[in-house]
């Protein structure tokens, strides 16, 4: 019954999703096919936005959140954010607005962006109800629905649905303890109407409903994990396993009706549970494609949170995480800026490739040879072109020239690259 | 013959050492006693230096090099980098002097340092003979050890000595080949010189005459890794196993008179080959501790290489690296500023602090509940004393300032934790 009208990725889509990736467009089909593979790429948006595959064998893809808060940024300032993210490699970008002027950002978003644009649509109704001083009495289950709805009909690519927190997490939740408790800003709000109105959770009730209009459009559901942990003292307890668990019955339900699904995943995850972290979840969601927020291997370093997400984040995707949401040097302090944009994007690509070479996908390591080979010819203008961020290294080599071009101030005609 | 007067670390040091450990003074004896544990500090030094213990169950520690170049630098900066290393939580700094003054730096140093000095003795070689147009044919063997003598006899705590850099290794470096060649500069400057001369390496020669004075005035030998792979194509080759037998001979050779040792590691190593490597020399060279610089997971990252170590760096480390030696943002493109080592320290601590979560090390997971503590009660004065840069942090959080003095401008009142 749901199956009224499901668009899938069509033939041109897997086409340009298979450029730059070591699959051919038959083998994006088969993971497609499987569920392992997803193509992002709203179908509203066809010709506007490039196709892009997350899953089993593609390139480990890196994903920007932007948007502003009720406290800072706006319009300009968020089109510039776009703008830097792509430039700086960025596969996808996320509009996670929640101050003024929502819905305008979601539009300039999806008019800017050349690559996917993901939202987590329930962050309008939290705003609405934040605006009102908290009111959670004029926020009705179709509300919840309807929001998912407006989204798709936009053109947005990718939406986060919080689906898999349901009343059996937050039992485990109260009766388990946690040092922080909830940290997800979408699970927090779904959380507080859920206490407020003795409710189950409407994404997980109305699910069938987020898949119709998921399918009608062919938009991914990113599957989103409201009970992550937000300490490293809170990781892989029982509420976050509880809604993983009901996670993996809602990828089951996205590919009966031929939905696109993915799961999201951790947070604040120390370094020798991520591997378990990434296995718990192939298994248990049928090999789904895992897009993870870092994981943060210690809580310690806010300032620096764009290093931990990158330390995380390559040991997650060499273990099998296919998609990473970068963490600013922001996190934890401020809404980024332009420039926490550009470091963070950059600080997870490195992650991501490295993730890659670890993982022998075909072709990944080439770059590093080239480089190497310029490197061992010490030709500068090849190493900077290669480079992940060229002008970064380019300025920095020239902000203390060495006296012979040949080299750099570091070793200068000490450098053993001339052995 | 050769342990005439050797110098081993007091009671007193090992008390002092313990401070901030795990292990009590009496584990660290059991450890130096094994092999698998040394303390930092030359007897000349006493009362100046704070006794540092390295190896197996203690801290992961973290190594700030500095010092100046030919082409840039001088006493004063290099003083300034001292100074902010160690305020930032370096446990030890290298001196890797190559530029003019090389002796009055490194005496500048060690009157400077509160934290355990390194150098590599023979950069004062290789900078006297470039200074001399790369001419080899004056320096003769004996110049290697005196080097090492007079650095120990100026009271340096730890010294590098490239000691497994032998015919054999140059033998399977030519035959094999590699994209980087040797990348060490001390490493490149040894070969060429036996390349020069046809003669085996002065330094594995007359290795009785290093541990000799090494033993007198506590000096640790720190095993060199002339030939650790420069790119991620050349790592765990034959030229750099080759050289990390003669290393773990070498190890015993120190223990069996006494000196203590620790072992020099890469580089240039994909992630997936780290914990190879850590096992590989933690067999080969029985338990001895490990050093290793990064490693870097990726070779195309230049100006950002500080994130590429800490990746690498938290890998090994949890991996069972005992000491982790940072890089900084000017790796392959400068000689590094002042702000560049403040990073470049902060990096690599967060990869050994996340490293010793994972190890479990007693008390290491303490910190970052104190700061998810306070985090859940939106304490902003005790997060920013907790993080691991204070002073960003603050200003951080500052830059963008939240209307609600309780959260800050990221999710301001939709902030999670206060659910």
């Amino acid at each position: 019954m749901i199956k009224e009208r499901t668009s899938k990725p069509t033939e041109k889509m897997l086409k340009e999703a298979a450029k730059g990736e070591p699959l051919s467009g038959e083998e994006l089909a088969a993971g497609l096919k499987q569920g392992t593979i997803i193509i992002l790429g709203n179908t509203l948006r066809a010709g506007k936005v490039r196709p892009t595959a997350v899953g089993k064998g593609t390139r480990t893809k890196v994903n920007a959140n932007f948007g502003t808060s009720r406290d800072a940024s706006g319009i300009k300032e968020e089109r510039k954010k776009i703008q830097i993210a792509i430039e700086a490699g960025a596969d996808t970008v996320m509009d996670l607005s929640t101050g003024k002027d929502i819905e305008q950002t979601l539009k300039m978003s999806l008019e800017e962006s050349s690559v996917p644009v993901g939202t987590v649509p329930i962050y309008g109704l939290a705003a609405r109800a934040l605006a009102k001083g908290c009111k959670f009495d004029d926020i009705s289950e179709e509300d919840f629905i309807d929001s998912v709805i407006a989204h798709c009909e936009l053109g947005v690519d990718f939406i986060t649905v919080h689906s898999g927190l349901t009343l059996e997490g937050v039992r485990h939740l109260e009766n388990e303890g946690r040092v922080t408790g909830i940290v997800s800003r979408g699970g927090s709000f779904l959380h507080r109407w859920m206490r407020f109105t003795g409710k189950e959770n409407p994404l997980y009730t109305y699910y069938d409903e987020i898949l119709k209009v998921a399918g009608k459009y062919n938009v991914a559901l990113s599957l989103g994990d409201g009970l992550r942990p937000g300490s490293i003292a809170d990781a892989t307890d029982r509420c976050q396993t509880t809604e993983l668990l009901i996670l993996g019955e809602l990828v089951d339900r996205a590919r009966s009706v031929g939905v696109q699904a993915m799961v999201e995943g951790p947070g604040h995850v120390p370094l020798d549970q991520i591997r378990l972290n990434i296995q718990m979840q192939k298994e248990i969601c049928k090999g789904a494609p895992f897009y993870v927020l870092g994981p943060l291997v210690t809580d310690i370093a806010a300032g620096y949170d764009h290093i931990t997400a990158a330390i995380g984040g390559a040991i997650a995707a060499a273990a099998g995480a296919d998609f990473l949401c970068y963490v600013t040097p922001a996190e934890h302090l401020r809404l980024p800026t332009v420039e926490d944009v550009h470091i963070g994007v950059i600080a997870m690509r490195i992650a991501a490739h490295a993730a890659d070479v670890a993982k022998g996908l075909p072709g990944a390591a080439d770059w590093d040879l080239k480089m190497s080979k310029a490197r061992k010819k010490l030709n500068w203008e090849k190493m900077y072109s290669l480079s992940i961020d060229p002008t970064l290294a380019r300025k920095l080599r020239g902000s203390r020239r060495p006296r012979d071009e040949n080299f750099c101030s570091m070793c200068s005609e000490l450098c053993a690259l001339k052995d």
